[in-house]
């Protein structure tokens, strides 16, 4: 019996392939799905079954695409109407040589999610080994329950009974396998490590600490963020995404053709480093760095348009493709040539964003110089530690509140570290704000120097 | 926190590298170690510690080499005169971040045997996520008892103490990590399975189902057979072996160059497939499928020696000589040319092992043809399916008791599926039988065709 | 200024990627396209032109393929009507950045075959500095010209017009860049190296050593075989092949799956070594080493089949696909789980091919032993060196010969080296015939021991 | 018989693999010998042979390296005393196969170098296919000739003399195959392509379409720079290196601790790209993007010291190993964690370098601001186009001419794109000048947007 875990970066999203006996199982498969193909292989296996937790809302499945690929029949719960695959349920089973898969419905964070919990006819066939949670019961934390808007605390009740009836029962020797780790906007208090067992979590998991009524509160607070993307994916993964094949291959556009793309339509897309961009970017163009394209793209980048990139390295390209491609975006067909550098050689004009060290920020705001410090961290960690006379808007919202910006002042944008600012900053740009700051080092440089910090919660 | 496992196959050996916070640790390490410094790398960490759980005596641990390309401590059990490192005992911790390794004293497998368990200060720092066994505690077995011959008795209470008194109090929760998997020589009846808890082993591993008494007679019943080149390894492990930096390159040689050089000593060693090999092998050389290699080089070739492969593919001879080095052979300075094909077209002579198929063998035994069946399989095995009138003698323990087999009959080497049996073949004909033949499939194939099998035990 | 050449094995076939100033061309793509997109990429380039210097009749042409995974434009001579790219013709130019080319029409291999002259414009720009040559000029050789079945004559002649006044009269100085090397069904003679000029060509290629009518008369003399896929191949590649986006990717059947699949009409092909094979294989199965596959599975493979591999490792499953697939085969859809040990471990039956070395042939020819020696080589092989009284049928001939053979004699497969004479063994095998025998090293080892060899021309 | 080429980025370095009938001859390989290994293995040949064309000054050659993995000789020109290896000279033969290397004595770039033509014996043995031409002949060019200082005037008359007596008489069918290609130091006005002939050189390099005596006027002119580090390799490869085995593996040090390490001494080297060094660099750092490294690292950083580097990606920390260690850096010991990001969130200072766009330097330069155009770029660069008022120090000299720059006003770092200007920007920095800016696009930005510019030859 094998078992391989596949981690999406940045999605945080984590998928499994299973097996024994020559046959294989792909638990929640992302879009690409290469990596399933080249396992199974190497473990002499066919993949015969694609199991789907749940509608997922923060990425593109890729259970047609498996399937079309190995003729492998999906499963996913009967509580929605999939337009593919097969309904499963409770007391559901699928073996295969000493491998035996159990259905779970544990409902909370969709109606229609699922646990499969795994037994080995080697060892006990009446012991679980392990438990594929998905987004129900994470490391450390639990699945978010404010999806279905109107029946959050419902959510919140069904996903507490789901894992104390249907999960905790499995007993403390089961291994946890979730559809998410850490940095996932499925879930927030996500442990960092990527292990555990249902015996640990019910000593250190929200979920097992707090009574039922104490946890339907606690999971009303979380209020996580909701990219407008998640509709048009929960659809799309309803309905079964197209088959694409493959992800696409941006070609090289010269500078010129590049800036005459973004006149007829391109979306300009940079993914350099924080520093790069703020060193030199292109007017119009979307700062996002790679590793935040995951979380990011979706609250920017409308559904359905062309994206052009503009990275350092071709190995970035690729990475940004994964990412963006993962995320629903198939018309990613160009990238500027020799990126910025060959921008600049044209003369064409480009713009800086100025960083301000945590120190210089410190310094202004004793002494009262006229700035706007736009801090676009989330509500939780504004909660714990915030700037005074910060102008507080989430990242993700930006765009929808502008209006709360003067335009006249200098604006230094301000995050975490320094990498949504720089997202910020091209926004502001785009907008037409033309005195534009980053303060890279964010809040832990500003704590490392001492400035001023309240604490709201 | 991180946490990934290397498998090295054929040797079955499982290693960890884990870190947090810039730090790395490696549980023990084979002796290529580029895939652990590229792990370190990955997630931006500086390999410090490197934990060995005991003196290995099936590989050359690779200690020593990685501490001389990153710096790092080794550490290890004080009840051993290691000529290297630093000794470890009950209550030692190693942290990093979030990270904390508590060592634990677990004699039984070796005297100076430690278990390594794994605390996440982000969760609770009382409860263990894991524990990395060693040889002590394997998925559905326990580490051999008997490497200390006079001892075995001790060895299996010890073992038996250490589980009860230091592993199990860890908690049903505690996750297993162990040193081998299935196929290793280092224990027998693992789970194929590489993935379980402490809870899931008190329902299914026999060192929880059997009380004290019991568990030592099971034990003493083992009996696992002992290639030679344990005692080498156990005096390389604990001296620290030589740096050499990377496996060695085996250079192609043409037929007549590898004819020569076989008859200057060189150790000629077919690693293609059973037919491959049976249908054409080299006069004097030892036949090992690439896959047998760990299991079975350490029996027949004397350390020192130099080696060359004959290969059908490139790829088998890195994998090979992978395989070897591990196990402390360095000196694999040739390859054939172009493999077989290269011998046969200069018109030298070569040899064949008819293959006997089951059935076949099945009419021979009925109808009383005289011929000797070489059964080569292990006492375990052979105890649950014999032959009637089989010759049986150990494979690893072939070459010293040739004696046994009449060379004026036709000989059927055989053995579970094949694969041990074209090693026995080869070892016949190089000890000048000259009617050798293969069973093809050989017990699962005799088994399907209806052959008569006794059950011994 | 770029260039780069992609050798398909087993074909022999060229392609080259070329390009300046963001663009790139492709002359001659096979059709797996990957490998041109890479490079692109690493050059910063938009691959804008397809090149074809004719329509091949070799494999499938990946001209479709690129085109719609770049939009690219198709580009091939304007004598035969294609159903896709554009016509083009004398003196028609091609250019990006400093690179031109330059289209010759150079018919004669077929009526619309092209050359494509290169010049650096930041050189001298009216030196060709090189140029790609198709299947009119290779190194050490020409292309043949018995295609057009009725017109060998005329093909001759227009050829070496071509050459002569074509390709001359760029100078000695321009380097040559043909579609093929030494191997390839599409040519005979070709040197062994891959680099040369037409200087060179001037002093060593038979079409500038010879005069016109010697050349036609040494073209008519040449009779190259011709497999009976190339119709097929040429209507493909003139109707535009259908596009597969990526190879198909063969799953793993057990045993006793793949014994059913062959029942109802899979073809099972063994692409392992000839010893392997030698050693035991399927009833029914098609011998095709990895090696042989681009030369003779267009012989035996009937367009449109299903086909099942065999093989031991899974790069040779890899490698065999890559091939079948650029002659044109799709459903490649199965392959044997676990090789043949797979099979062997069912107790299903196996066939062996004993082989016969060519010491023991020599005793058999001189001892007068009633046996048939079946010399599968080309009628040009056996023009220099003949065994007497072999019956000799070519090998992609023999299952319409295979009545000239005595089925009660044993038969000893023979040809250069021993990989063709496996393939031949598993057609007699496959057509009943049950005493066959290989001659592992054949002619090679045969000269190597003595044997008593013929020369009739 | 089998060639392959093998570029070392940024040097510009071309090295060969070559060889027949099992045996392979490398000429002048870099220091990594592992891609030889491979070739070699590929083509199922040891390398038996190491051909140096002459002593290099530009990089480690990996003679020794690769003669200890393999037992290879080498061989050399026997005008110098080198300590390893065996002299060769005029009519020296070596072969394998139908390959034949013949030894052509060519001093003038030094006195010893050498130069191989290339014999195939199944083709013309009397007729050269192409030539290796070490630094003699390049594509376009010819090697520099001023190393000797004080004997300029005669090398070039001595190379000249090697061109005209010993490669044009090999005739203008020989393919050329140099040691570097365009963007190398080792000469000056190579081609892009690096494909061409004797017969194309004939028809467009200088060495052939001037006379003797011109030649050696455009020689004298041509006054290449030499950056300090050439006397050390020349020394170097001289006495053979030192064998290291595998380049070094720097390890991630925190923020903190890298901080440390550079109050240690140790060099920080940032090799980001310009716009991101813009954007924020570390005080005291060097920058050099990687692409820069091996044109400018033997400038700037002093033999034997111990290097931590500053990057974005871990592929570009390989990529700067790679380049560092083929210039003989061997202590590259660190890398900051997690790159810039990881320095600004501890809060530590960090300097940033405003771009100037080439339009605002027009305006300027029209104004009369008083600043400093700091135009780093070479004497044969600004020749053809220089901006007037500029300050014209070349790169590689500019720490020893600081004093030709007031402190006190703005400084404008200038060069042909920006490149080369963020490493000026840098030196200054760490001069201690603190009003440094870059003009990012430089040159080719300027005559983009209309600069006035002079061209003074």
């Amino acid at each position: 019996m094998f078992l391989e875990r596949f981690r999406s970066e940045g999605l945080s999203h984590l998928s499994y392939v299973l097996g024994d006996a020559g046959e294989a199982f792909v638990v929640d498969p992302r879009r690409d799905v290469d990596d399933y193909l080249e396992c199974a292989h190497r473990h002499g296996s066919r993949i015969t079954r694609i199991l789907e937790t749940h509608r997922n809302e923060d990425y593109v499945v890729g259970s047609c695409e498996l399937a079309a690929r190995t003729g492998a029949t999906i499963h996913h719960g009967a509580a929605l109407g999939f337009r593919y695959g097969l309904p499963a349920g409770d007391g559901q089973c699928f073996e295969s040589g000493d491998l035996r898969i159990e259905v779970l419905e544990t409902p909370g964070h969709t109606d229609e999610s699922l646990a499969f919990a795994l037994y080995d006819l080697a060892g006990d066939e009446r012991l679980p080994v392990a438990v594929f949670t998905g987004d129900t019961l994470f490391i450390g934390s639990t699945g978010r329950t404010d999806l279905l808007e109107d029946r959050a605390t419902e959510s919140a009740a069904r996903l507490y009974d789901s894992v104390h009836g249907k999960l905790l029962p499995l007993g403390d020797q089961t291994l946890i396998y979730p559809a998410h780790g850490a940095g996932s906007v499925c879930g927030s208090g996500m442990a960092k490590r990527e292990f555990s067992s249902i015996g640990y979590e019910r000593g250190t998991n929200p979920v097992f600490r707090l009574d039922r009524e104490a946890f339907i509160r606690h999971k009303l607070a979380e209020r996580p963020y909701q990219p407008p993307y998640f509709r048009h994916m929960e659809q799309v993964n309803q309905e079964g995404p197209v088959i694409r094949g493959h992800p696409p291959t941006p070609l090289p556009l010269t500078a010129t053709a590049f800036a005459e793309a973004m006149a007829n339509g391109l979306w300009a897309v940079d993914v350099r480093s924080p520093e790069a961009i703020a060193g030199a970017l292109i007017p119009g163009s979307l700062a996002l760095p790679v590793e935040m394209i995951s979380a990011f793209a979706g609250w920017f980048l409308p559904d359905g348009i062309e994206i052009g990139l503009i990275a350092d390295r071709y190995g970035d390209v690729e990475e940004a493709v994964r990412r963006l491609y993962r995320l629903g975006y198939d018309r990613i067909d160009a990238r500027l040539d020799d990126g910025l550098h060959g921008w600049e050689v044209t003369g064409r004009p480009y713009q800086t964003v100025p960083p301000i060290h945590a120190s210089a920020l410190k310094e202004r705001m004793e002494s009262g110089t006229p700035f706007t410090l736009l801090d676009v961290r989330g509500r939780s960690e504004i909660a714990t530690a915030a700037l005074p006379g910060a102008t507080e808007i989430y990242l993700g919202e930006l765009p929808g509140a502008l209006d709360r910006i003067p335009p006249e002042r200098p604006i230094t944008t301000f995050c975490g570290s320094g990498r949504r600012s720089i997202i910020a900053a091209s926004l502001l740009l785009r907008a037409g704000f033309d005195q534009v700051e980053i303060c890279l080092g964010s809040m832990e440089a500003c704590k490392a120097v001492g400035c001023p910090i309240e604490r709201r919660s």
